[in-house]
């Protein structure tokens, strides 16, 4: 069954047919394109949203990144990201395997159909060409055997006239016969172009027509086969980009599963400890054995404790040492009295960057308080630099790592400034 | 090691980290919540995708609808729209397993956090108050040791005052002593309010506020584990439509597969095939054998053909028979002259709406035609509608299967309509 043979008679539906199906095609490909322009509007609201929450810009160093929920946080953005880019794959393979490529077929099928028409239409020509000869031949025939039959009738009236001449009588045989030769040719020739009309009209319906027809939909099954494997890509393209796609979530889920609370908690003392112990009892001061208050101060010698230790007025009493500077002279070892412009004073370190002095007086402070008993009778006696240079550029060995490391820091970087400064004041 | 013991003094980061903490889930919460949004919005454009191609509205009778080429477009929109729903759910368990869940949790570690914060703000004003206590009596104790110290300078003063009277030395004396007891009972107080102070203090340093910090270290934990949890419910929530996705991309490449371009071929010929046989030679009139040319048609009796088979003119020639229908009474047997009301000319049938009788006239030519040598005889006989009757009325065998259908709907309609027509009229 073909529709050379079957549907001989239906030009028109098979113009129509062929024609719709090319434009199934191209809607197929105006289909995909919006689609690709869809995943190419989610793939970039993915990376806004995967750039909006990513905390790149503020740099590696702040204290949270090295926390695993923050970590994640950024695993999972990432992955979205990756995850983003694989939908942008879909969008351009779609566009180029499925959009580019029919559009490319679909002219070429358009041309080849055009031609196809083309060639039904110039049968059809010649066919009607030759009817009309036939026609006019028919026509002439028709005419002249009428001439032919009233020449006959008027000859055999003639001679039936008792008044005609035998010369008026042979004039109308001989016309009579002369019409009678001319009509028969005529009919030769109406029959010869009959037979030339119905042998192409043979060839026309039998031969020529099927030959287009079939052609015609040889081409229409291939564009339907072209387009069953665009609709297969259609699935091919995502399906390509699955196991990608499950190695983002795997990446997600990974990241969920390597936050560890406990080990923040962990990071978060290492980055945050200070060191100290905590204060122990306050020692009386018994006035009656002689204490010279050197000062008017009236508060005791003790750090204020709780008011500085929830901090709201931690700038202006930096806790334990604030009221401690000021009782150093009674109360302390003289190697905590007043500021010196020693190294570790220099630039400020990041984590007590407010007030490097009391910084400074803590670090030592931590260090000598175990002691302050034995220093005692020292509490007097002046104070010299000199004496506390050696515990505070050092030796930080008593704080955690963290601090040791950004203290070590703080340090060669002051020294270096410093060294620049004194070659250029040179 | 615990938040309590290592950060004792570290109030303020402790403080700031479990707020930003919790500020990390009030984000995580926010960027998911965009994303369901993106998803959604994603989920919209697919699902105006589908409809805006979907050809519904214009009916299931569209006669492409049978080919294998629109049908699997179609089923490609359906499982896209399927699609679509699977990303909704996505976008909706999202919302609701991690956004208002992790809200909800969000504002209890909230509450939590207050209670916390606001206990070690009342421990430490509990502190501050003893120590001010603390503190006025220590002042007082001085201030009372200086008086004694000053009364003791004046008894001895006055007792080598060779000018004092022995009263005057007695009475500096006992105001020396009144004095040294009060100074005395002021340090009893001192030293009692100091022990108080010191025990406090220790309650303060070393359980109660380190059991807070605990408490808050316990609640970060908790806010960690919980937004660890949202991580993988991240990922997991797309996994868990992942299977139906890959059904949906199945689908479409089943879609895809099914589309069968010779079987289309055969829909298109069972559709539209007219069941005619193709033109016959074109037969010789011999008008010299006597044919009477009734009508004064100059045209031949036999079809245009290919110009009505191009079908540009085709509602003013229908192929094969608007010149027959003229010509009827020379060239073709009675039962396909004129036209007459039977029941097939009722209402149009789908195909051949445009000429009933046209389309009438074909099927009865198509039956009679092989047969039209043998009813030459017949050709000047008169017309009777009767004899047209059974051939159109009672079999379309000869149709194939698609318009034989439609032909019996066609005449059935055709009798009920008359039949209502006809109660209606009595």
């Amino acid at each position: 069954m073909d529709w050379g043979t079957e549907l001989w008679d239906q030009y028109d539906i098979i113009e129509k047919h062929t024609q719709s199906g090319l434009e199934l095609v191209e809607k197929y490909v105006k289909f995909v394109k919006e689609r690709t322009e869809i995943e190419q509007n989610y793939a970039k609201q993915l990376r806004n949203l995967s750039k909006k929450y990513n905390p790149k810009r503020s740099g590696k160093d702040e204290p949270e990144c090295r926390l695993s929920s923050y970590q994640s946080f950024v695993d999972i953005l990432n992955e979205m990201n990756d995850y983003a880019g694989q939908r942008e794959l879909i969008a351009e393979n779609m566009m180029m395997n499925i959009c580019i490529d029919l559009t490319k077929y679909l002219q070429e099928l358009k041309q080849e159909r055009k031609t196809y028409l083309l060639d039904a239409k110039k049968a059809q020509q010649n066919l009607e060409s030759t009817y009309k000869q036939l026609d006019s031949s028919k026509k002439r025939f028709e005419r002249e055997w009428r001439e032919a039959e009233r020449a006959a009738q008027y000859a055999e009236k003639t001679d039936q006239d008792i008044n005609a001449t035998k010369a008026d009588v042979e004039k109308a045989k001989q016309q009579a016969h002369m019409r009678a030769h001319v009509a028969e040719e005529c009919k030769n020739d109406y029959a010869a172009q009959l037979q030339k009309y119905n042998k192409e009209k043979n060839q026309f319906y039998f031969s020529d027509m099927p030959l287009i027809f079939n052609k015609l939909q040889d081409l229409d099954e291939r564009r339907v086969r072209k387009v069953a494997q665009g609709y297969i890509l259609f699935s091919d393209t995502e399906k390509h980009v699955m196991p990608i796609i499950g190695k983002c979530l795997e990446g997600i889920t990974k990241a969920g599963t390597n936050v560890d609370e406990k080990n923040d908690s962990l990071i978060v003392i290492e980055q945050n400890k200070s060191g100290f112990e905590r204060p122990g009892d306050v020692e009386f001061e018994d006035y009656s054995q002689g204490i010279n208050r050197a000062s008017s101060d009236s508060s005791l010698g003790t750090p204020k404790g709780p008011m500085d230790l929830l901090g709201k007025n931690r700038n202006k009493n930096f806790w334990l040492f604030s009221k401690k500077s000021k009782l150093s002279t009674s109360t302390l070892p003289p190697f905590s009295t007043p500021p010196v412009p020693s190294p570790a004073n220099g630039p400020n370190s990041p984590k007590f960057g407010r007030d490097p002095l009391s910084y400074c007086l803590k670090e030592i402070n931590k260090t000598v308080k175990p002691r302050i008993s034995s220093f005692r009778t020292l509490r007097r006696s002046k104070f010299t630099p000199d004496r506390i240079m050696p515990t505070v550029t050092e030796d930080f060995a008593h704080l955690p790592p963290e601090q040791r490391r950004k203290r070590f820091a703080t340090e060669t970087r002051g020294h270096l400034q410093r060294a620049a400064k004194g070659s250029r004041s040179e």
